[in-house]
This record gives structure tokens, C-alpha cells and sequence, in this order.
């Protein structure tokens, strides 16, 4: 294939390329970062630009621009648009790094930077793909490409532009590389995604700080009174607790848990890797089952009081929690925010007052392995890793794929290249070069595979 | 009295010298604050010198020095010892103060600042006390002073200099202001005190910050289990489950618990005052017993996890928190802490493992009302304030109270002038001026009173 000789004269190049983007700290949840998400937005309009697209252009949403790029050959042809995000989740902690997150180094065959795999590593290989095309006249259909700057804090300008631009962006597959392989030696695509309902919660005691000794043992103490109820919200058997919280949960017949524990799967590894004694979970499940098709409770950041150095003896006014929940199909993501605020609320012992704020949420989703798409994925990493990829549910959550499902009626490909190794949202985030590469081969054998499939069709 | 007439001629510039003291950030917790610690010592010890002690000289520690001073007019008079501490709380967090915690203002005929109370109010007022008597030829009889910079971190030099120095400091009485009074219509005097158990306790969970969709259901989240393993340590009754944790409490008799319920204590105002809809503590015991002769145990402090701006969805690998214990007479601090960290351990899942740090911890503390000094201090209440002060038990931890007991084998007496709403360790910690003056007025008349009693004795 030309592309795929074109790509390896050029890695180097497509290498550099990433690293650059990678120095930028894009953070979008950080409102001091505004300047450099843009920056990050700018570089890849002009990388789309100078990959061959005809054009390229920053659509402006409520919070940080979409980057829209396409290249149209032949409308009568089928037609792929990329999804991908620029932006990167946060780095701290950053003492927890070895090398500094936005200065990328190569080590052991290996990117480090925050983004490196999540999503900028990913994303990028799809321009490079496209441009190993483009450059040797091989691209068999139409391309277009949708990067947003959101995702990272819930894809919030997203929905509207899609709703929007729907001629925009018809197309036949979406094509998404944001999730993970089981490990190189075992290629697979995830063809379900858990949603989320995330929420800030503030549970405040005494209008002030008081002194723990003066008041100790006859003021209710915030932070004691949050541990308790984040204790309630789970029972002994590691259920959720909220009335009617998996009323619509999606139970899967035996014969598809059968199929699912066919998965390779060593909990020795997996303990070993995490270096814990223990796994914890909902009783009656696997933990491929506990993360793919059950959904879980997180506290995902606590803090009240006093956390310097030393001794403080205060019993401080208020407590906050984020905590999340990762939801599985049929679950919705604003009526289990709003059971679980109902639920919070009624559970706040009457010495304290509890204030409960949603962050973003997002649907569960999954994805036909019956399509022409997915066949050409399946054909694509055969090609390129020689072997079949498995159909694997992760336990991560990409609110967009459903909103695609539901607004542009097309389904995704979640065509990731990442491994539970390279650490996303983690300090010394990485992703390998063997994977980036991979990758790019992967997607140039798709193109080829999926016009060919479409044009028997 | 001639001292009293040269405290009101010199009110002004009393104020002023304190002011100047509030001004220095001696954090004894913020090692970074280390040179300001020591300037607020040298500060004390040049103002004893123009108060006019014989000697004054900082004495050093492990920590940070305590300042020493005497004045010696004859052996065979009786001696009065002042204990205070120069060193305050750290004042974060700093956006809830509405003036900078270091910068001194009045207002509303108060002082503002971190430590305008506890302790430099306080302490700085037997300086002035003890000057008044000096320039006026008045002082009755020997005064010591011992003035060190960590009690806010648990005076762990203090206990060695105590023992090195008993000759030095040898007295017939420890005179303290660093408790409160019941209110400005209502004076007392503390005569029992809380001791306290400090911990610090770390919650692992995975070797690294994990993905919360990736591996959220499947690997135990070391915040939520910091959660049920703080909400098991108090059942619903309020009472504290560590095994063996009540064995030594001594118990109040019927009379002595009628005697406590006689201090005046209205509920409604303590609830409006907090902003509380409703008080919580052991069952079984009044509010003022919770405080006063209960022991009780709160969480100071916890983080873990993502706690900035937005949302991050990550499964954290570390849990803290900062958890502190009142006790009360009979309760042996060390033994305390010994069985919280046996117990917090035993009740680790195998999923986590945890680390418990002991911080600084001290004895409960008793005064007797028999004493000729606690005579004196009932008098001398009665002749500056018109009113016969009330014995009060107070729910903080003054854990060198116990060591002067047991090493010097004098009883001290708790003569504090704070008030509840004074919100030391808060932010906007303030000191009346009128209990400022009042307090100083006191002192002087102590110091006659008591002299008289030795005499007639």
C-alpha cells in the first residue's frame, strides 16, 4: 500500500508533529488555560491544512472551538468523519510526574505527556493517516474531521453543533480512536461504553471553623458527617444504595456473560500490575463484568478542614466531594443525577445542610458488531496486526457516541489504540510509539477496506 | 491600687506593643515561618526586660526557643510562674478572613488578627500586669515567666526543658490565661481541661491514580474506603468504637454532674450562634457534658483525589486524613493513640493498606478548688469584675497543664479571659479589648491576693 510506504518514510516527521502538540498544556478545565487551548486548536487547523484537507476552520461553541476539517473528492462516495479532542485532562499531581507534563520525552520506546495517549496521541494519528492518503493519491472516499476542546469537562459546545450541522456532517461511519486494546499481543474493539453522572457535593455543619476542643463531641462535624453518608451509599455487597438506581439497568443474558468471559483475563496480572492484596467489587460479577456492563460509584476527590502540614485542631464548617457514577445502557444520565441528588438530600442528617452541584454527565452506548464499519475494522487490524480483533465493553465513558447515535443516526467505530498501562488521567501518562505507529497503519488499511465494503454494498 | 491607676494611664501603649506583636507570623506549624517565630521571641524577651524583669534570655529547644524572665525581690516571698506561648495556629484559609490574619485592626472595640487571643491577647497581658507592679513599686512577691513558641504543635521542647530546669522554675503557683470565660456577664474559671490524641492516617489503594472508568466497580477506591473507616469509628449513639477506648474514663458522680448543670447554657443561642438546626454528640449527655467530661473524636482534615475546579473522573491511589481525639481524666494519650492505630488497622480491608502517623497528644487535666491560689483568683475576679466566678470544665487540650503537675508538682491555675466567639484556630480570631484590660486588672489583683493568702498561711 503507498500510504502505508509513504508513512514510514515520514515517521519521524508525524512524530515531531505530535510532540509539538503535546507541549501544549491545553487543560480545558482550567480557566487560566484559555489561551493555550486555542493555541493547541490553531496548530491543528494548520496541520489538517497541510495534511490535504480543502479546509479547515475553528467553529466557535459557549466554551472552547471545535476544529472542523474535511476533504470532499466525490460526494457520490462514502464518506468517514473523525472524532477527537485536543484537550487534556489535568496534570496534578504534578510531583507525581518524573518528567514535566508538557515536556514530552521518549523513553523505553514510549511518549510521556499528559495528552500523549489521551487524546492527542490517538487523534492525531488519524491526520497522519489522512495525509499518508492524500500525498500519494490513494484517500478512496471522502474525509472529515471534528476535534473538539471539551471533552475532558463533558463535551458541553458539542451537542449544539452537532444538532446544527447535521449536513455538515453526514457521514457514513464516525471513526473514534479514544479507547483501549486489551495488550498489543491481543488487538480489540470496544463495542460498548459505560455513561456518567458526575456531582459536586457540599455538606456544611457550624457557620464557621470552630475550635475542636471547645466544640468537639457536641457539634456534628462536616467531614464526619460526609464520610457517613459516602459510606451509605454503598452496602456490603457493593450496590448502590439509591432507591431506584438500577430500576433500568440492561441485564445481559447468560449466554452473552458466557461470550464476554471468553475474554483473556488474568486477576493475578491485574492485581500484580496494581500492586493490591485485593479486588473489590459488586458481588455476583466478574471484573471484566464490574467494569463492563454493571455500573460503579466513585469518590473521585475529597477535601474539608485542614490538610497543611501539622496539627490543626479545628472542626471546620464545611466538607466537598466529587463522586461520580458510571452508568450501563439503559441507565439515564440526568435521572440518576437527579435520584442521586434527591437521595443525598434526603439522607442529610438534619444538623447539617447538603448542597449537591451536577458537573457533566453522559450516556452509556454500544455498537453493532453487524455493520459494513465494523467489518472493515475487523479486516483493517488483521491487516495490519495479523490477528482478529475481540469485542471487548469498556468501562470508560464517551458521552458523545450516543449523542452521534441519537443526532447524526450513524454509528461510531471505536477504533482505540491505548492500553491500560498508559496511565490516562494519571501522572507519567504515556503511549507507546509502537502503538502510535500501529495505529496509523490500522486506519490507512480502514480507509481502503471500508470504501471497498460500502461500494459491494 | 497604684498599679491599676499606671495600666490606665499606659492602656494605649499596651494595645500598641500587642499590636506589634500580632504582627509577627509565628506559625510554629509552617516551617517556613521559622525566622519569624524566632523574632517574635526576641520581641518577648526585650518586653520583659522593660517591664523590668532581672533577666530575660531565650532558652533553646529542639524546636523553637522558649523565652524565659524572672524577677527575684526575695527568695523567701512566694513565687508566681506565667506560662503562655508566643507561637499561633496557621491561618489559612486566608480568603475567609476580611483583614490580612498578620495586620492587626480594631473594630467594634476588638482586635482582630491570628493570635489576638490565643495566645499573644492573652499572655502579653501579664506582661503588662507584671510592669504595673514594677513601676509602681507594688509587686508583692517573685514572678518567673516562661513564654515558648510550640504549643500549637504539641510543646514537645517544653516537656525536656521542664524537667532540666525544675530549680529555675520552681514556683508556688502556674499562673494561665489561654481557656475562656463563660461570658463577660458571667466570669469563671477553668478548672479541667480535655487531653488529646493526634493522628494522621494514610488510605493505598492501587500504585497509581487509576482511570474511574476504566477500573471504577472493580478496584476499591481508597477515599470511599477512608469513608466507611471513618464512619465506623462512632456508632449511632455517638459513642467511639475503638475497643478499649472508655475503659479509663472517669466517671462523674450524680452530684458532681448536677453541680456541671448549674453553669448557665442556653441551647437555642448555642444552635443561632453556630447556625445549626440541630446539636449532635453522645447519647446520654448534656451539651456541656459532651464537652466538658466526654471524649470525642473528629475529623480535622481530609483530601484525596482531584479538588480543583471542574471534574476529573480518576480512581485516586492515596486517601488521607487528619483525625484528632479529646480525652478526658484517667485517659492516657499514648495508650489512646496506640489503640486508634491498632484498630484502624485491624479494620483495613485487604484491598488497602494503611498508615496511621501519631501527631502531638497531652493529658486531661483537673485543678483543685481548694487551693490558696484558687482562692486568690476567686478574690481577685470579685475585685475587678463585681461577680464570684463559676468553675467550668472546658472541652480544649492544654497538655501542659498535666506535665507542671506531674514535674513541678504545682497546681496551676486556668485564669483565660477568651470568650467562644472570640473563634480562635478560625479565620477573624479576635480579643475584646475590654476583656484585654479586664484581664490585666485581674492579673495585678491576683498577685496581691495571692500574696496575702501565702502570708496569712
Amino acid at each position: 500500500m503507498k500510504a502505508i510506504a509513504y508513512f514510514n518514510d515520514n515517521k519521524s516527521r508525524f512524530l515531531d508533529e505530535l510532540l509539538e502538540l503535546l507541549r501544549i498544556p491545553s487543560v480545558s478545565a482550567d480557566s487560566s488555560k484559555k489561551e493555550e487551548v486555542i493555541r493547541a486548536a490553531e496548530y491543528v487547523k494548520e496541520k489538517l491544512l497541510e495534511a490535504g484537507a480543502d479546509k479547515a476552520e475553528l467553529c466557535q461553541t459557549d466554551g472552547h472551538p471545535i476544529v472542523y476539517g474535511e476533504k470532499i473528492i466525490d460526494p457520490e462516495l462514502p464518506t468517514i468523519l473523525v472524532y477527537g479532542h485536543y484537550d487534556v485532562q489535568p496534570a496534578d499531581p504534578y510531583d507525581l510526574w518524573d518528567s514535566p507534563p508538557f515536556e514530552p520525552v521518549i523513553k523505553d520506546e514510549r511518549i510521556y505527556a499528559r495528552g500523549a495517549c489521551d487524546d492527542k496521541g490517538q487523534f492525531y494519528m488519524h491526520l497522519k493517516a489522512f495525509e499518508s492518503l492524500v500525498k500519494t493519491s490513494t484517500l478512496p472516499c471522502n474525509a472529515k474531521f471534528m476535534i473538539e476542546g471539551e471533552e475532558e469537562v463533558g463535551s458541553s459546545g458539542l451537542e449544539q453543533f452537532v444538532i446544527e450541522n447535521k449536513e455538515k456532517l453526514s457521514s457514513d461511519v464516525i471513526l473514534i480512536s479514544d479507547t483501549s486494546i486489551i495488550s498489543n499481543d491481543t488487538p480489540s474493539i470496544t463495542v460498548g461504553l459505560r455513561g456518567l453522572s458526575y456531582v459536586e457535593v457540599e455538606v456544611t455543619g457550624p457557620n464557621r471553623d470552630l475550635h475542636s476542643g471547645v466544640y468537639g463531641g457536641a457539634v456534628a462535624n462536616p467531614i464526619n458527617v460526609l464520610c457517613d453518608m459516602i459510606a451509605g451509599l454503598q452496602d456490603a455487597d457493593g450496590r448502590i444504595t439509591i432507591p431506584g438506581f438500577y430500576d433500568n439497568v440492561a441485564e445481559l443474558s447468560e449466554a452473552e456473560r458466557t461470550e464476554m468471559a471468553k475474554a483473556p483475563f488474568d486477576l493475578d496480572d491485574y492485581k500484580r500490575n496494581l500492586n493490591i492484596k485485593a479486588i473489590k467489587g459488586e458481588k455476583g460479577f466478574s471484573t471484566i463484568e464490574r467494569t463492563g456492563i454493571r455500573p460503579s460509584l466513585d469518590v473521585n476527590g475529597i477535601w474539608g478542614g485542614y490538610t497543611g502540614e501539622g496539627a490543626k485542631t479545628v472542626l471546620p464548617s464545611k466538607a466537598s466531594a466529587k463522586i461520580s457514577m458510571r452508568l450501563v445502557p439503559n441507565q439515564d444520565s440526568d435521572e440518576i443525577t437527579e435520584l442521586f441528588r434527591k437521595h443525598f438530600e434526603s439522607i442529610a442528617p438534619d444538623y447539617v445542610s447538603v448542597k449537591v452541584t451536577p458537573h457533566h454527565g453522559g450516556e452509556a452506548a454500544v455498537v453493532s458488531t453487524n455493520s459494513d464499519a465494523y467489518q472493515a475494522t475487523v479486516k483493517a487490524f488483521e491487516a495490519a496486526w495479523g490477528k482478529t480483533p475481540i469485542p471487548t465493553r469498556e468501562g470508560g465513558s464517551i458521552p458523545i457516541v450516543a449523542l452521534f447515535q441519537k443526532e447524526l443516526r450513524v454509528d461510531p467505530i471505536l477504533m482505540g489504540f491505548g492500553l491500560d498501562s498508559d496511565a490516562i488521567h494519571s501522572p507519567n501518562e504515556s503511549y507507546g510509539l509502537f502503538n502510535f505507529y500501529k495505529g496509523i497503519e490500522t486506519i490507512s488499511y480502514f480507509y481502503q477496506f471500508f470504501s471497498e465494503e460500502k461500494q459491494q454494498a
